[in-house]
């Protein structure tokens, strides 16, 4: 009784609920999984670190670990694939995690996603160079730490939703994201929005509700 | 030459550039109009008090001035408007000027808005009674001050995107928003994305390129 | 002399001291223990490590740790119980330990107390379906990280004192649980009291003095 | 249509709607008032400064404003007197309009009270001085700008609950109360419970709500 | 002998001392320059208003006041002219005041500046068409408030020193000028230094060291 | 019975209670005065505007109203008069009110004041041809805004007790004078203690208590 | 050469350098200790841990570790003892090694200490019934974590110099010790002035200075 | 894909990509210097700790690791050494790492390097007896934490450039370097620009940048 398995989630918003790993034991993760599964949901279980990974998996053997992501993955009802793409675009090379945490999500949920990585304003012409790519998606998620001026970059360059996520990366006064975030909160061009820092999860979630919205086939 | 006008912006992202008053004086306001009626634009100007809207409505005497959004407005040009709507909740009454300029904004630019205002979690009935009229829009942007609650309560009940304005209204340990601010940012509720403190115009901005997405019309 | 026990504490404010565990010593509680013991006083110490608890209980076999709670009790001397309930509310699974905090201090001076625990506004109806014991409650402890939405929405559907407890469940922007906190301080809900972060302890001890006012029994 | 009066809450939490008069102008406070006076309650609108106080006024002649408050009354129901009494304590002159607030909203919900101002813990033998007075009450609400000790030091002296308030008095490092928030959050007296700086409406509802239960006369 | 003007800094520093005009009165700003203009001194004043200007101007009637920039100046003795050329680039109109406070000052000191303003990255294409003045320079002065992130564009694309300043404008959370501080500081382009908020004062002393040491004049 | 004046305090801590002005009154500071005056003590009334000044005044004509630093005095009770000196030391021109609130408190509790202004480190040949007043006192009241360095560098070179008061000289990141408080805190040189910002009675005060110490005549 | 120790000190300020030993590897310290041996002078080390303390005393057998305080010390040279003393009062048993780390610095700079501990203002009758020995003391070092009221009481009760230390002993909204910093910045008793937090070096240092002055021994 | 080595960088601004070691794996940074190897260009790699620098040295056994910097080098290709140096000057001796690692990468882009450390203000006359040395460089790059007060002093003191870098060496209210960072910004002295606290990196970069633009030869 720890846990009240939302198993009306989706049908009140579209979506079944997603496990949130951090702050909880393997014992109550897996005590959600099997409340889910019984219900025959998907599950999708976020910030899982290897150790956690692997006493759940233990219990549930058919569970896939994405290393990178962090997260756990059982898919045991089909999804509709869209059409339509989602652009996952990062600032640096350190942005990896969050970025496929957010890629995932968007995966699980039935989109398509381009990944446009390490293209930084350090050296803009990267950027230029595969600005295509990025065009052609209906949601543009980007990632970035440190001062996290990609996302306005950005913003001035295309006509869809973007969805900026400050990373921690960086050191000093980054103040563990709140850089890179108040820069997205206040970024010049219009038409960002802005999620919690790391939080790739978040974007990948909203996108994924866009995306649909374009298809009309949630 | 203090500005220079981005009368390229409509072609690279689907919207000329709207005026941000705060800060000009009412000449460089001016300035930047004429430039834009000569390049046959719509015109917007957002955070313009009654003071500099008399000063440039004594130039451009076709202007409409938006007292409660504080917005000036001129449309020269045609704007096709969309079948599909995005609902504006707000939680207070002090909430009225950021909720007209995101309304005022989103309307600019060819979309219908349904306006649910004062409906804050103190008596959550009031929200309840409202949640048709919400959960028939396509986008819903949530507006409110002091701590912001209700964004994340509507997070929860609705399966479409929803973006989140934090207001400065309140006092104390508001610090000028950075309390919704925080509330909207660390949601428990998946699909949220935020805005800056006040920004009105960006999330009526984002929504609008949300909705236009729906019906490929843009 | 590193510790005067304020024996005669009792006496003046109705409730024994409890010993704040955090940054002691085993040695330095065990010293506190004996002159507590020594003046027949029952005993709570918070904040116990497992380890630490260990260390204590090696002298004092006839303690209990609870471990969820984190905490150790010897209750000597009998404590009387009321009739009348505290509820303890929880956002989500990740605050057990305050939750469980509280509910011990609050046991521990004689009360009853009903749990709910893991129905945070992300899915709102787990609330409605718990309201009618909430509301059996003569004060209520709403304890929730992240963004601590649940304290406004519960503030506003019952008519008793709450007490709110910000955790620091969460990462990024919830700055080890400064939104919670924020959010609990701004509540449009009236009747809403706040404590420190992740400090279940007070809002026991709290609730219990309210609880016994309405017994004339303490 | 900019306010939705809750005219249920009586109903739902014991108590009318309050009016928060900061950010409304006299229009929508006068709206407001003809809405509560029609479904016959009591109005009480807190932080109204005079001329804004002149303007209602204009309107409902008979109600009453208390300038020391900022708050402006309307009792047109009879509500039933408690024995009971809640103490009111302040540090310091300059916390006087915040204790004002906290006692009409107090004596507005049928409450008694004792006021005993200026005891700030500077010349801590005027505390002492009115000790009997204070724990002759139910509830103590404590309220104190600068460094707020005095809560800390009442907590350890009574044995009923303590609701403290943090105001904006004072300059330099206090940061328009942060100081004395933190005070108080961290108060190492037990059964202390905080609410937003300067906010005596907040800290008179809440030990209303208290005080009403050691009478069940609610 | 509330001043003691530092006549000797130009002999220690290569620059005569300027006088920060904020929070002194016309008064104290007069005595100062008697001082310098008896040692023969050039006389540069920032940050003083209109209102103070025109009392000192009173006095000393060949000051020229520099409305744009806030500054009053008198030039008596002949500064050598450099070759070399400052750039200063500006995101936007409202950036206004602090770049000719940078300007005022780079020229006071003999150097030529290039004025790059309003090229803010929501329109990128419009610092492309000006990047070949840009290059032409031995120093960039960057300046940009909201997110500021027009400095890690140019930092990216520039091989000489740049120098950032953040400003003041917007609102919400770019809290005074923290939200462009803390982009410019931890930018990920390499080559960038920054100055305090809003100080175009010293951006523009800085710049004028480094571009003295280009030509060896100083 | 806003007020309770601290009679008392004399006695109990050696000085009289000095009335904080700000925040209260001309009426509130009338009946203050007059309850001192009643009782033979010496009135000190910091933090007083010229208007409120005036209003006082208007009342007790004999009071002397200090504008450069805003203090009200009125001393009718003899005060003994020290040999040994304290010296105040700021680093500008604009810290003259807070340096002279420093001085005429400390001269009002009768101790001799060497005032050495404006000799800041940006020429720091200034303070060494002061330093032999300095180091003629027995206490060092060192007042500088912007960076505070002034405070550590004289802490390096006396053997006095340094007691630092940063003031909120400065714009931008210094925000409001915390930029000089962390300075003064931090500071590599011992020997050095501080009291809050603009806070220059409180740094009178204190040296005025060590002062006496060396004389033994308090 | 990565130290250059300030053997001048003692000379210049009455005192030799203390060494800071965070931050430092063992190695560096004892080539700092080997450096001030050489000169003839005591040494003292503050912030060692165990561990470092071992490898130091490895090569220094004679070095004296002081484990409460993590201090090192070695006094070759004999040190004047003065009469009057210094009392140091804590709040709680938390603050013990601040507390010896500020009793140790005075001693080895030849004061006599009175240790007062654990008297918090949550038991206020505590610290009364010590106040005899506080009173006798030159100067009081007043140590709190938490909420750091005891410095404001301790300054209402005496008439000598109060330092106040606060400390990081805390959780939650403490921030680290901001919250009991804070607090005695803002203090409304008068004749306190604060150090760093956890500091207990700088107010030992501070006071022996002032207690030296009471006998002009230095 | 998940670097793109920006190997043009060197082209467009002068110097080659430097990669941040810092939250990356042994593996990616071996990828990376493989690219910039094929491309024969220099390779300089930041915040590398000893056991990621001996992953990355197994595979490329001529790379050479610099402890006292956490900084790989590798230079295949000649750089021209320019005669004008760049002095580094340090506060104490925990600035060490920072400090070096400026230094590296000053040398690694063809500069000389003057070093001179642990010359803080707390003894002034180590300053002065280096300051001959100081005065030869073109730039002058100040670091240190604490309050970070000799980057003010320098700076008042030469007539060349002063790159400022804040340490987070010190504890407390120094809040990881924040302290250090608002002295250098706030700087009452001209002349002097900061970057990132610990960022050596970045003062080195563009103390070279300024330098090679004295000697005309990049
Ligand atoms: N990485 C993540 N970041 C933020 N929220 C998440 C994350 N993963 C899951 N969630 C949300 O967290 C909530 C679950 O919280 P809990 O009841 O504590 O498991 C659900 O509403 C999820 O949609
Ligand atoms: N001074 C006050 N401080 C905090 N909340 C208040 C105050 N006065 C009224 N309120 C609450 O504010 C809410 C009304 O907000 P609104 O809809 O903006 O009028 C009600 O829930 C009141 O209970
Ligand atoms: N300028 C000042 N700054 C800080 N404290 C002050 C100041 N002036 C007077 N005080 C103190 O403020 C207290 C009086 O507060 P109040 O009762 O509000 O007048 C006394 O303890 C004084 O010692
Ligand atoms: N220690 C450092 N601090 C700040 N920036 C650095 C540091 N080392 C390298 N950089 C810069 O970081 C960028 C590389 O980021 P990344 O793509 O994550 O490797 C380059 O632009 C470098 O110039
Ligand atoms: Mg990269
Ligand atoms: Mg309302
Ligand atoms: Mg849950
Ligand atoms: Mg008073
Ligand atoms: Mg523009
Ligand atoms: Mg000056
Ligand atoms: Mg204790
Ligand atoms: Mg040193």
């Amino acid at each position: 009784d720890y846990a009240k398995v939302d198993t009306d989630r989706q049908h009140r918003t579209g979506y079944p609920e997603v496990i949130y790993g951090e702050g909880k034991t393997p014992d109550q993760i897996i005590g959600i999984i099997q409340t889910m599964v019984s219900a025959e949901m998907n599950v999708l279980v976020t910030r899982v670190s290897p150790e956690k990974a692997a006493a759940v998996m233990a219990v549930f053997p058919l569970m896939v670990y994405h290393k990178n992501a962090q997260i756990l993955t059982w898919q045991s009802v089909n999804v509709t694939r869209l059409t339509n793409t989602i652009a996952i675009v990062t600032a640096g090379t350190s942005d990896l995690r969050v970025a496929e945490e957010a890629a995932l999500t968007a995966e699980a949920f039935g989109n398509s996603v381009s990944r446009v990585y390490d293209v930084g304003v350090a050296g803009i012409h990267r950027l230029f160079a595969r600005l295509d790519v990025i065009r052609q998606a209906q949601v543009v998620i980007v990632i970035a730490g440190m001062e996290g001026a990609l996302a306005s970059v950005i913003g001035g360059l295309v006509d869809k939703p973007v969805i900026a996520v400050p990373t921690s990366v960086g050191y000093g006064a980054n103040f563990g994201g709140l850089s890179a975030l108040l820069t997205m909160l206040n970024s010049c061009a219009s038409g960002i929005t802005v999620v919690n820092i790391d939080n790739g999860f978040g974007a990948g979630y909203s996108a994924s509700q866009i995306n649909h919205l374009t298809e009309n086939t949630k």
